[in-house]
């Protein structure tokens, strides 16, 4: 087991932060990392905002569910699907095929995972802000994409203050990778999981706006999550930055 | 500038292997990695198929362009949007909504990224293929995946064969990293870039299935490119199997 993979496998989402800045070096360190992630066909279709304004913060953070986190960490990035350059390329190809959101999607994903890894490998924490997406048209008009881009997903980073919290369970390993063909969901071992998760909601409870309810186990979370996260006006706005009409 | 950004900063997809397999040890080191990557919201939406079987894997690459290194790699893993699980914990959630579809396919990237990282920690290489898509209502069957789980890229995992290839440059980072807000397309860097390309690609032509010309520079390739990725079957697929609808 190296340095690498210790990391990784003691990855848990940092929300408390320090007010220590990065240093230029650290940020620049943390693009690179990102900017070196495989991208499909090299279209580069993922390009970042780097929120650093103080008002702006404030406002992304008012729209993205309030997470007070956003606006506390040191840097704030936020990862988005562009296809904007390329249609500047290549203005004649009609982008609103809904294979390029996957691209986008998929690859934003990988980039930012890199910058995640980057900054954890120098001590300092994060977490995801799907958030990001609960009022994705104001946000777009406030960052200023244009068509072609949408914001996908934010990133805090800083400094982690105070205890980190203890690894949060997984679904077992033979509920997530199959050997050639999918399998179906096995009671007992979700069963097993569920126990587990309930053991340790019972010591880190949920918050608000997380949760509407006191949620026991992992079946119970899924019940109460699933539903909100819909976002029924998602395709509508998507349509609009022009993606996936088709 | 630490070893795992080291490694992140120098990263180069291979697409040559030698014949060595993975230990138990090593492919237990990379799932472990990859499961413990964030979560949107804990839903987990993420299962992998792991092709371990040659006959499959032979079929497998001939519905994914005929990659011939999905075959010669001693992993294959195809990483799935996965809400079939939720699906059943939840059965009344309507999955239809394309917001399902982003939660999934930006996961599978955090995912993805993590499993290929950590093998490149142990100094294993490897390469996603987005080529699993091309043919993915096959492929979705042959793999056995019900409703709600869709196949998104493969990643070849195994030892590199011959030399390291050189890094391929990246867009700078001041055409990929906006302050606050969105900068459009700056068109003497994008010149300064190509030309860039054009000499990585005098030592380093593209190759069949990837170009049906020969490519010059950056915007050469995306002009060459973009068009030939659309899938023009996907939006139907994915409704059928219970996405993006609405």
């Amino acid at each position: 087991m190296n340095n690498t993979i210790e990391l990784l496998s003691n990855h848990t989402s940092i929300r408390s932060f320090t007010d220590q800045p990065l240093t230029e070096e650290q940020r620049d360190a943390v693009f690179k990392a990102a900017n070196q992630t495989s991208s499909f066909s090299l279209l580069q279709a993922v390009s970042i905002i780097r929120v650093s304004n103080p008002d702006l913060r404030k406002q992304v953070m008012k729209l993205s569910v309030n997470q007070p986190y956003i606006e506390k960490a040191a840097e704030f990035w936020i990862f988005c699907a562009d296809f904007n350059r390329n249609h500047q390329i290549a203005p004649k190809v009609d982008l609103n095929y809904i294979e390029y959101l996957l691209i986008g999607s998929f690859d934003a994903g990988l980039m930012a995972q890199n910058a995640l890894t980057a900054a954890e490998s120098m001590g300092l924490g994060g977490v995801y802000i799907g958030g990001v997406r609960a009022n994705i048209a104001e946000l777009t008009e406030v960052l200023n994409l244009p068509k072609y881009v949408i914001p996908l997903v934010g990133l805090c980073i800083g400094y982690p203050a105070g205890e980190k919290p203890g690894l949060k369970p997984r679904l077992p390993q033979s509920m997530v990778m199959f050997d050639n063909q999918y399998q179906s969901l096995d009671e007992e071992k979700l069963e097993m999981y569920d126990q587990q998760m309930r053991e340790y909601y019972q010591d880190r409870p949920v918050k608000a706006p997380f949760t509407v309810k006191k949620v026991k186990g992992w079946k119970d979370h899924i019940e109460d999550h699933l539903e909100r996260s819909k976002l029924p006006f998602m395709l509508d706005y998507l349509n609009k930055q022009g993606f996936a009409k088709k």
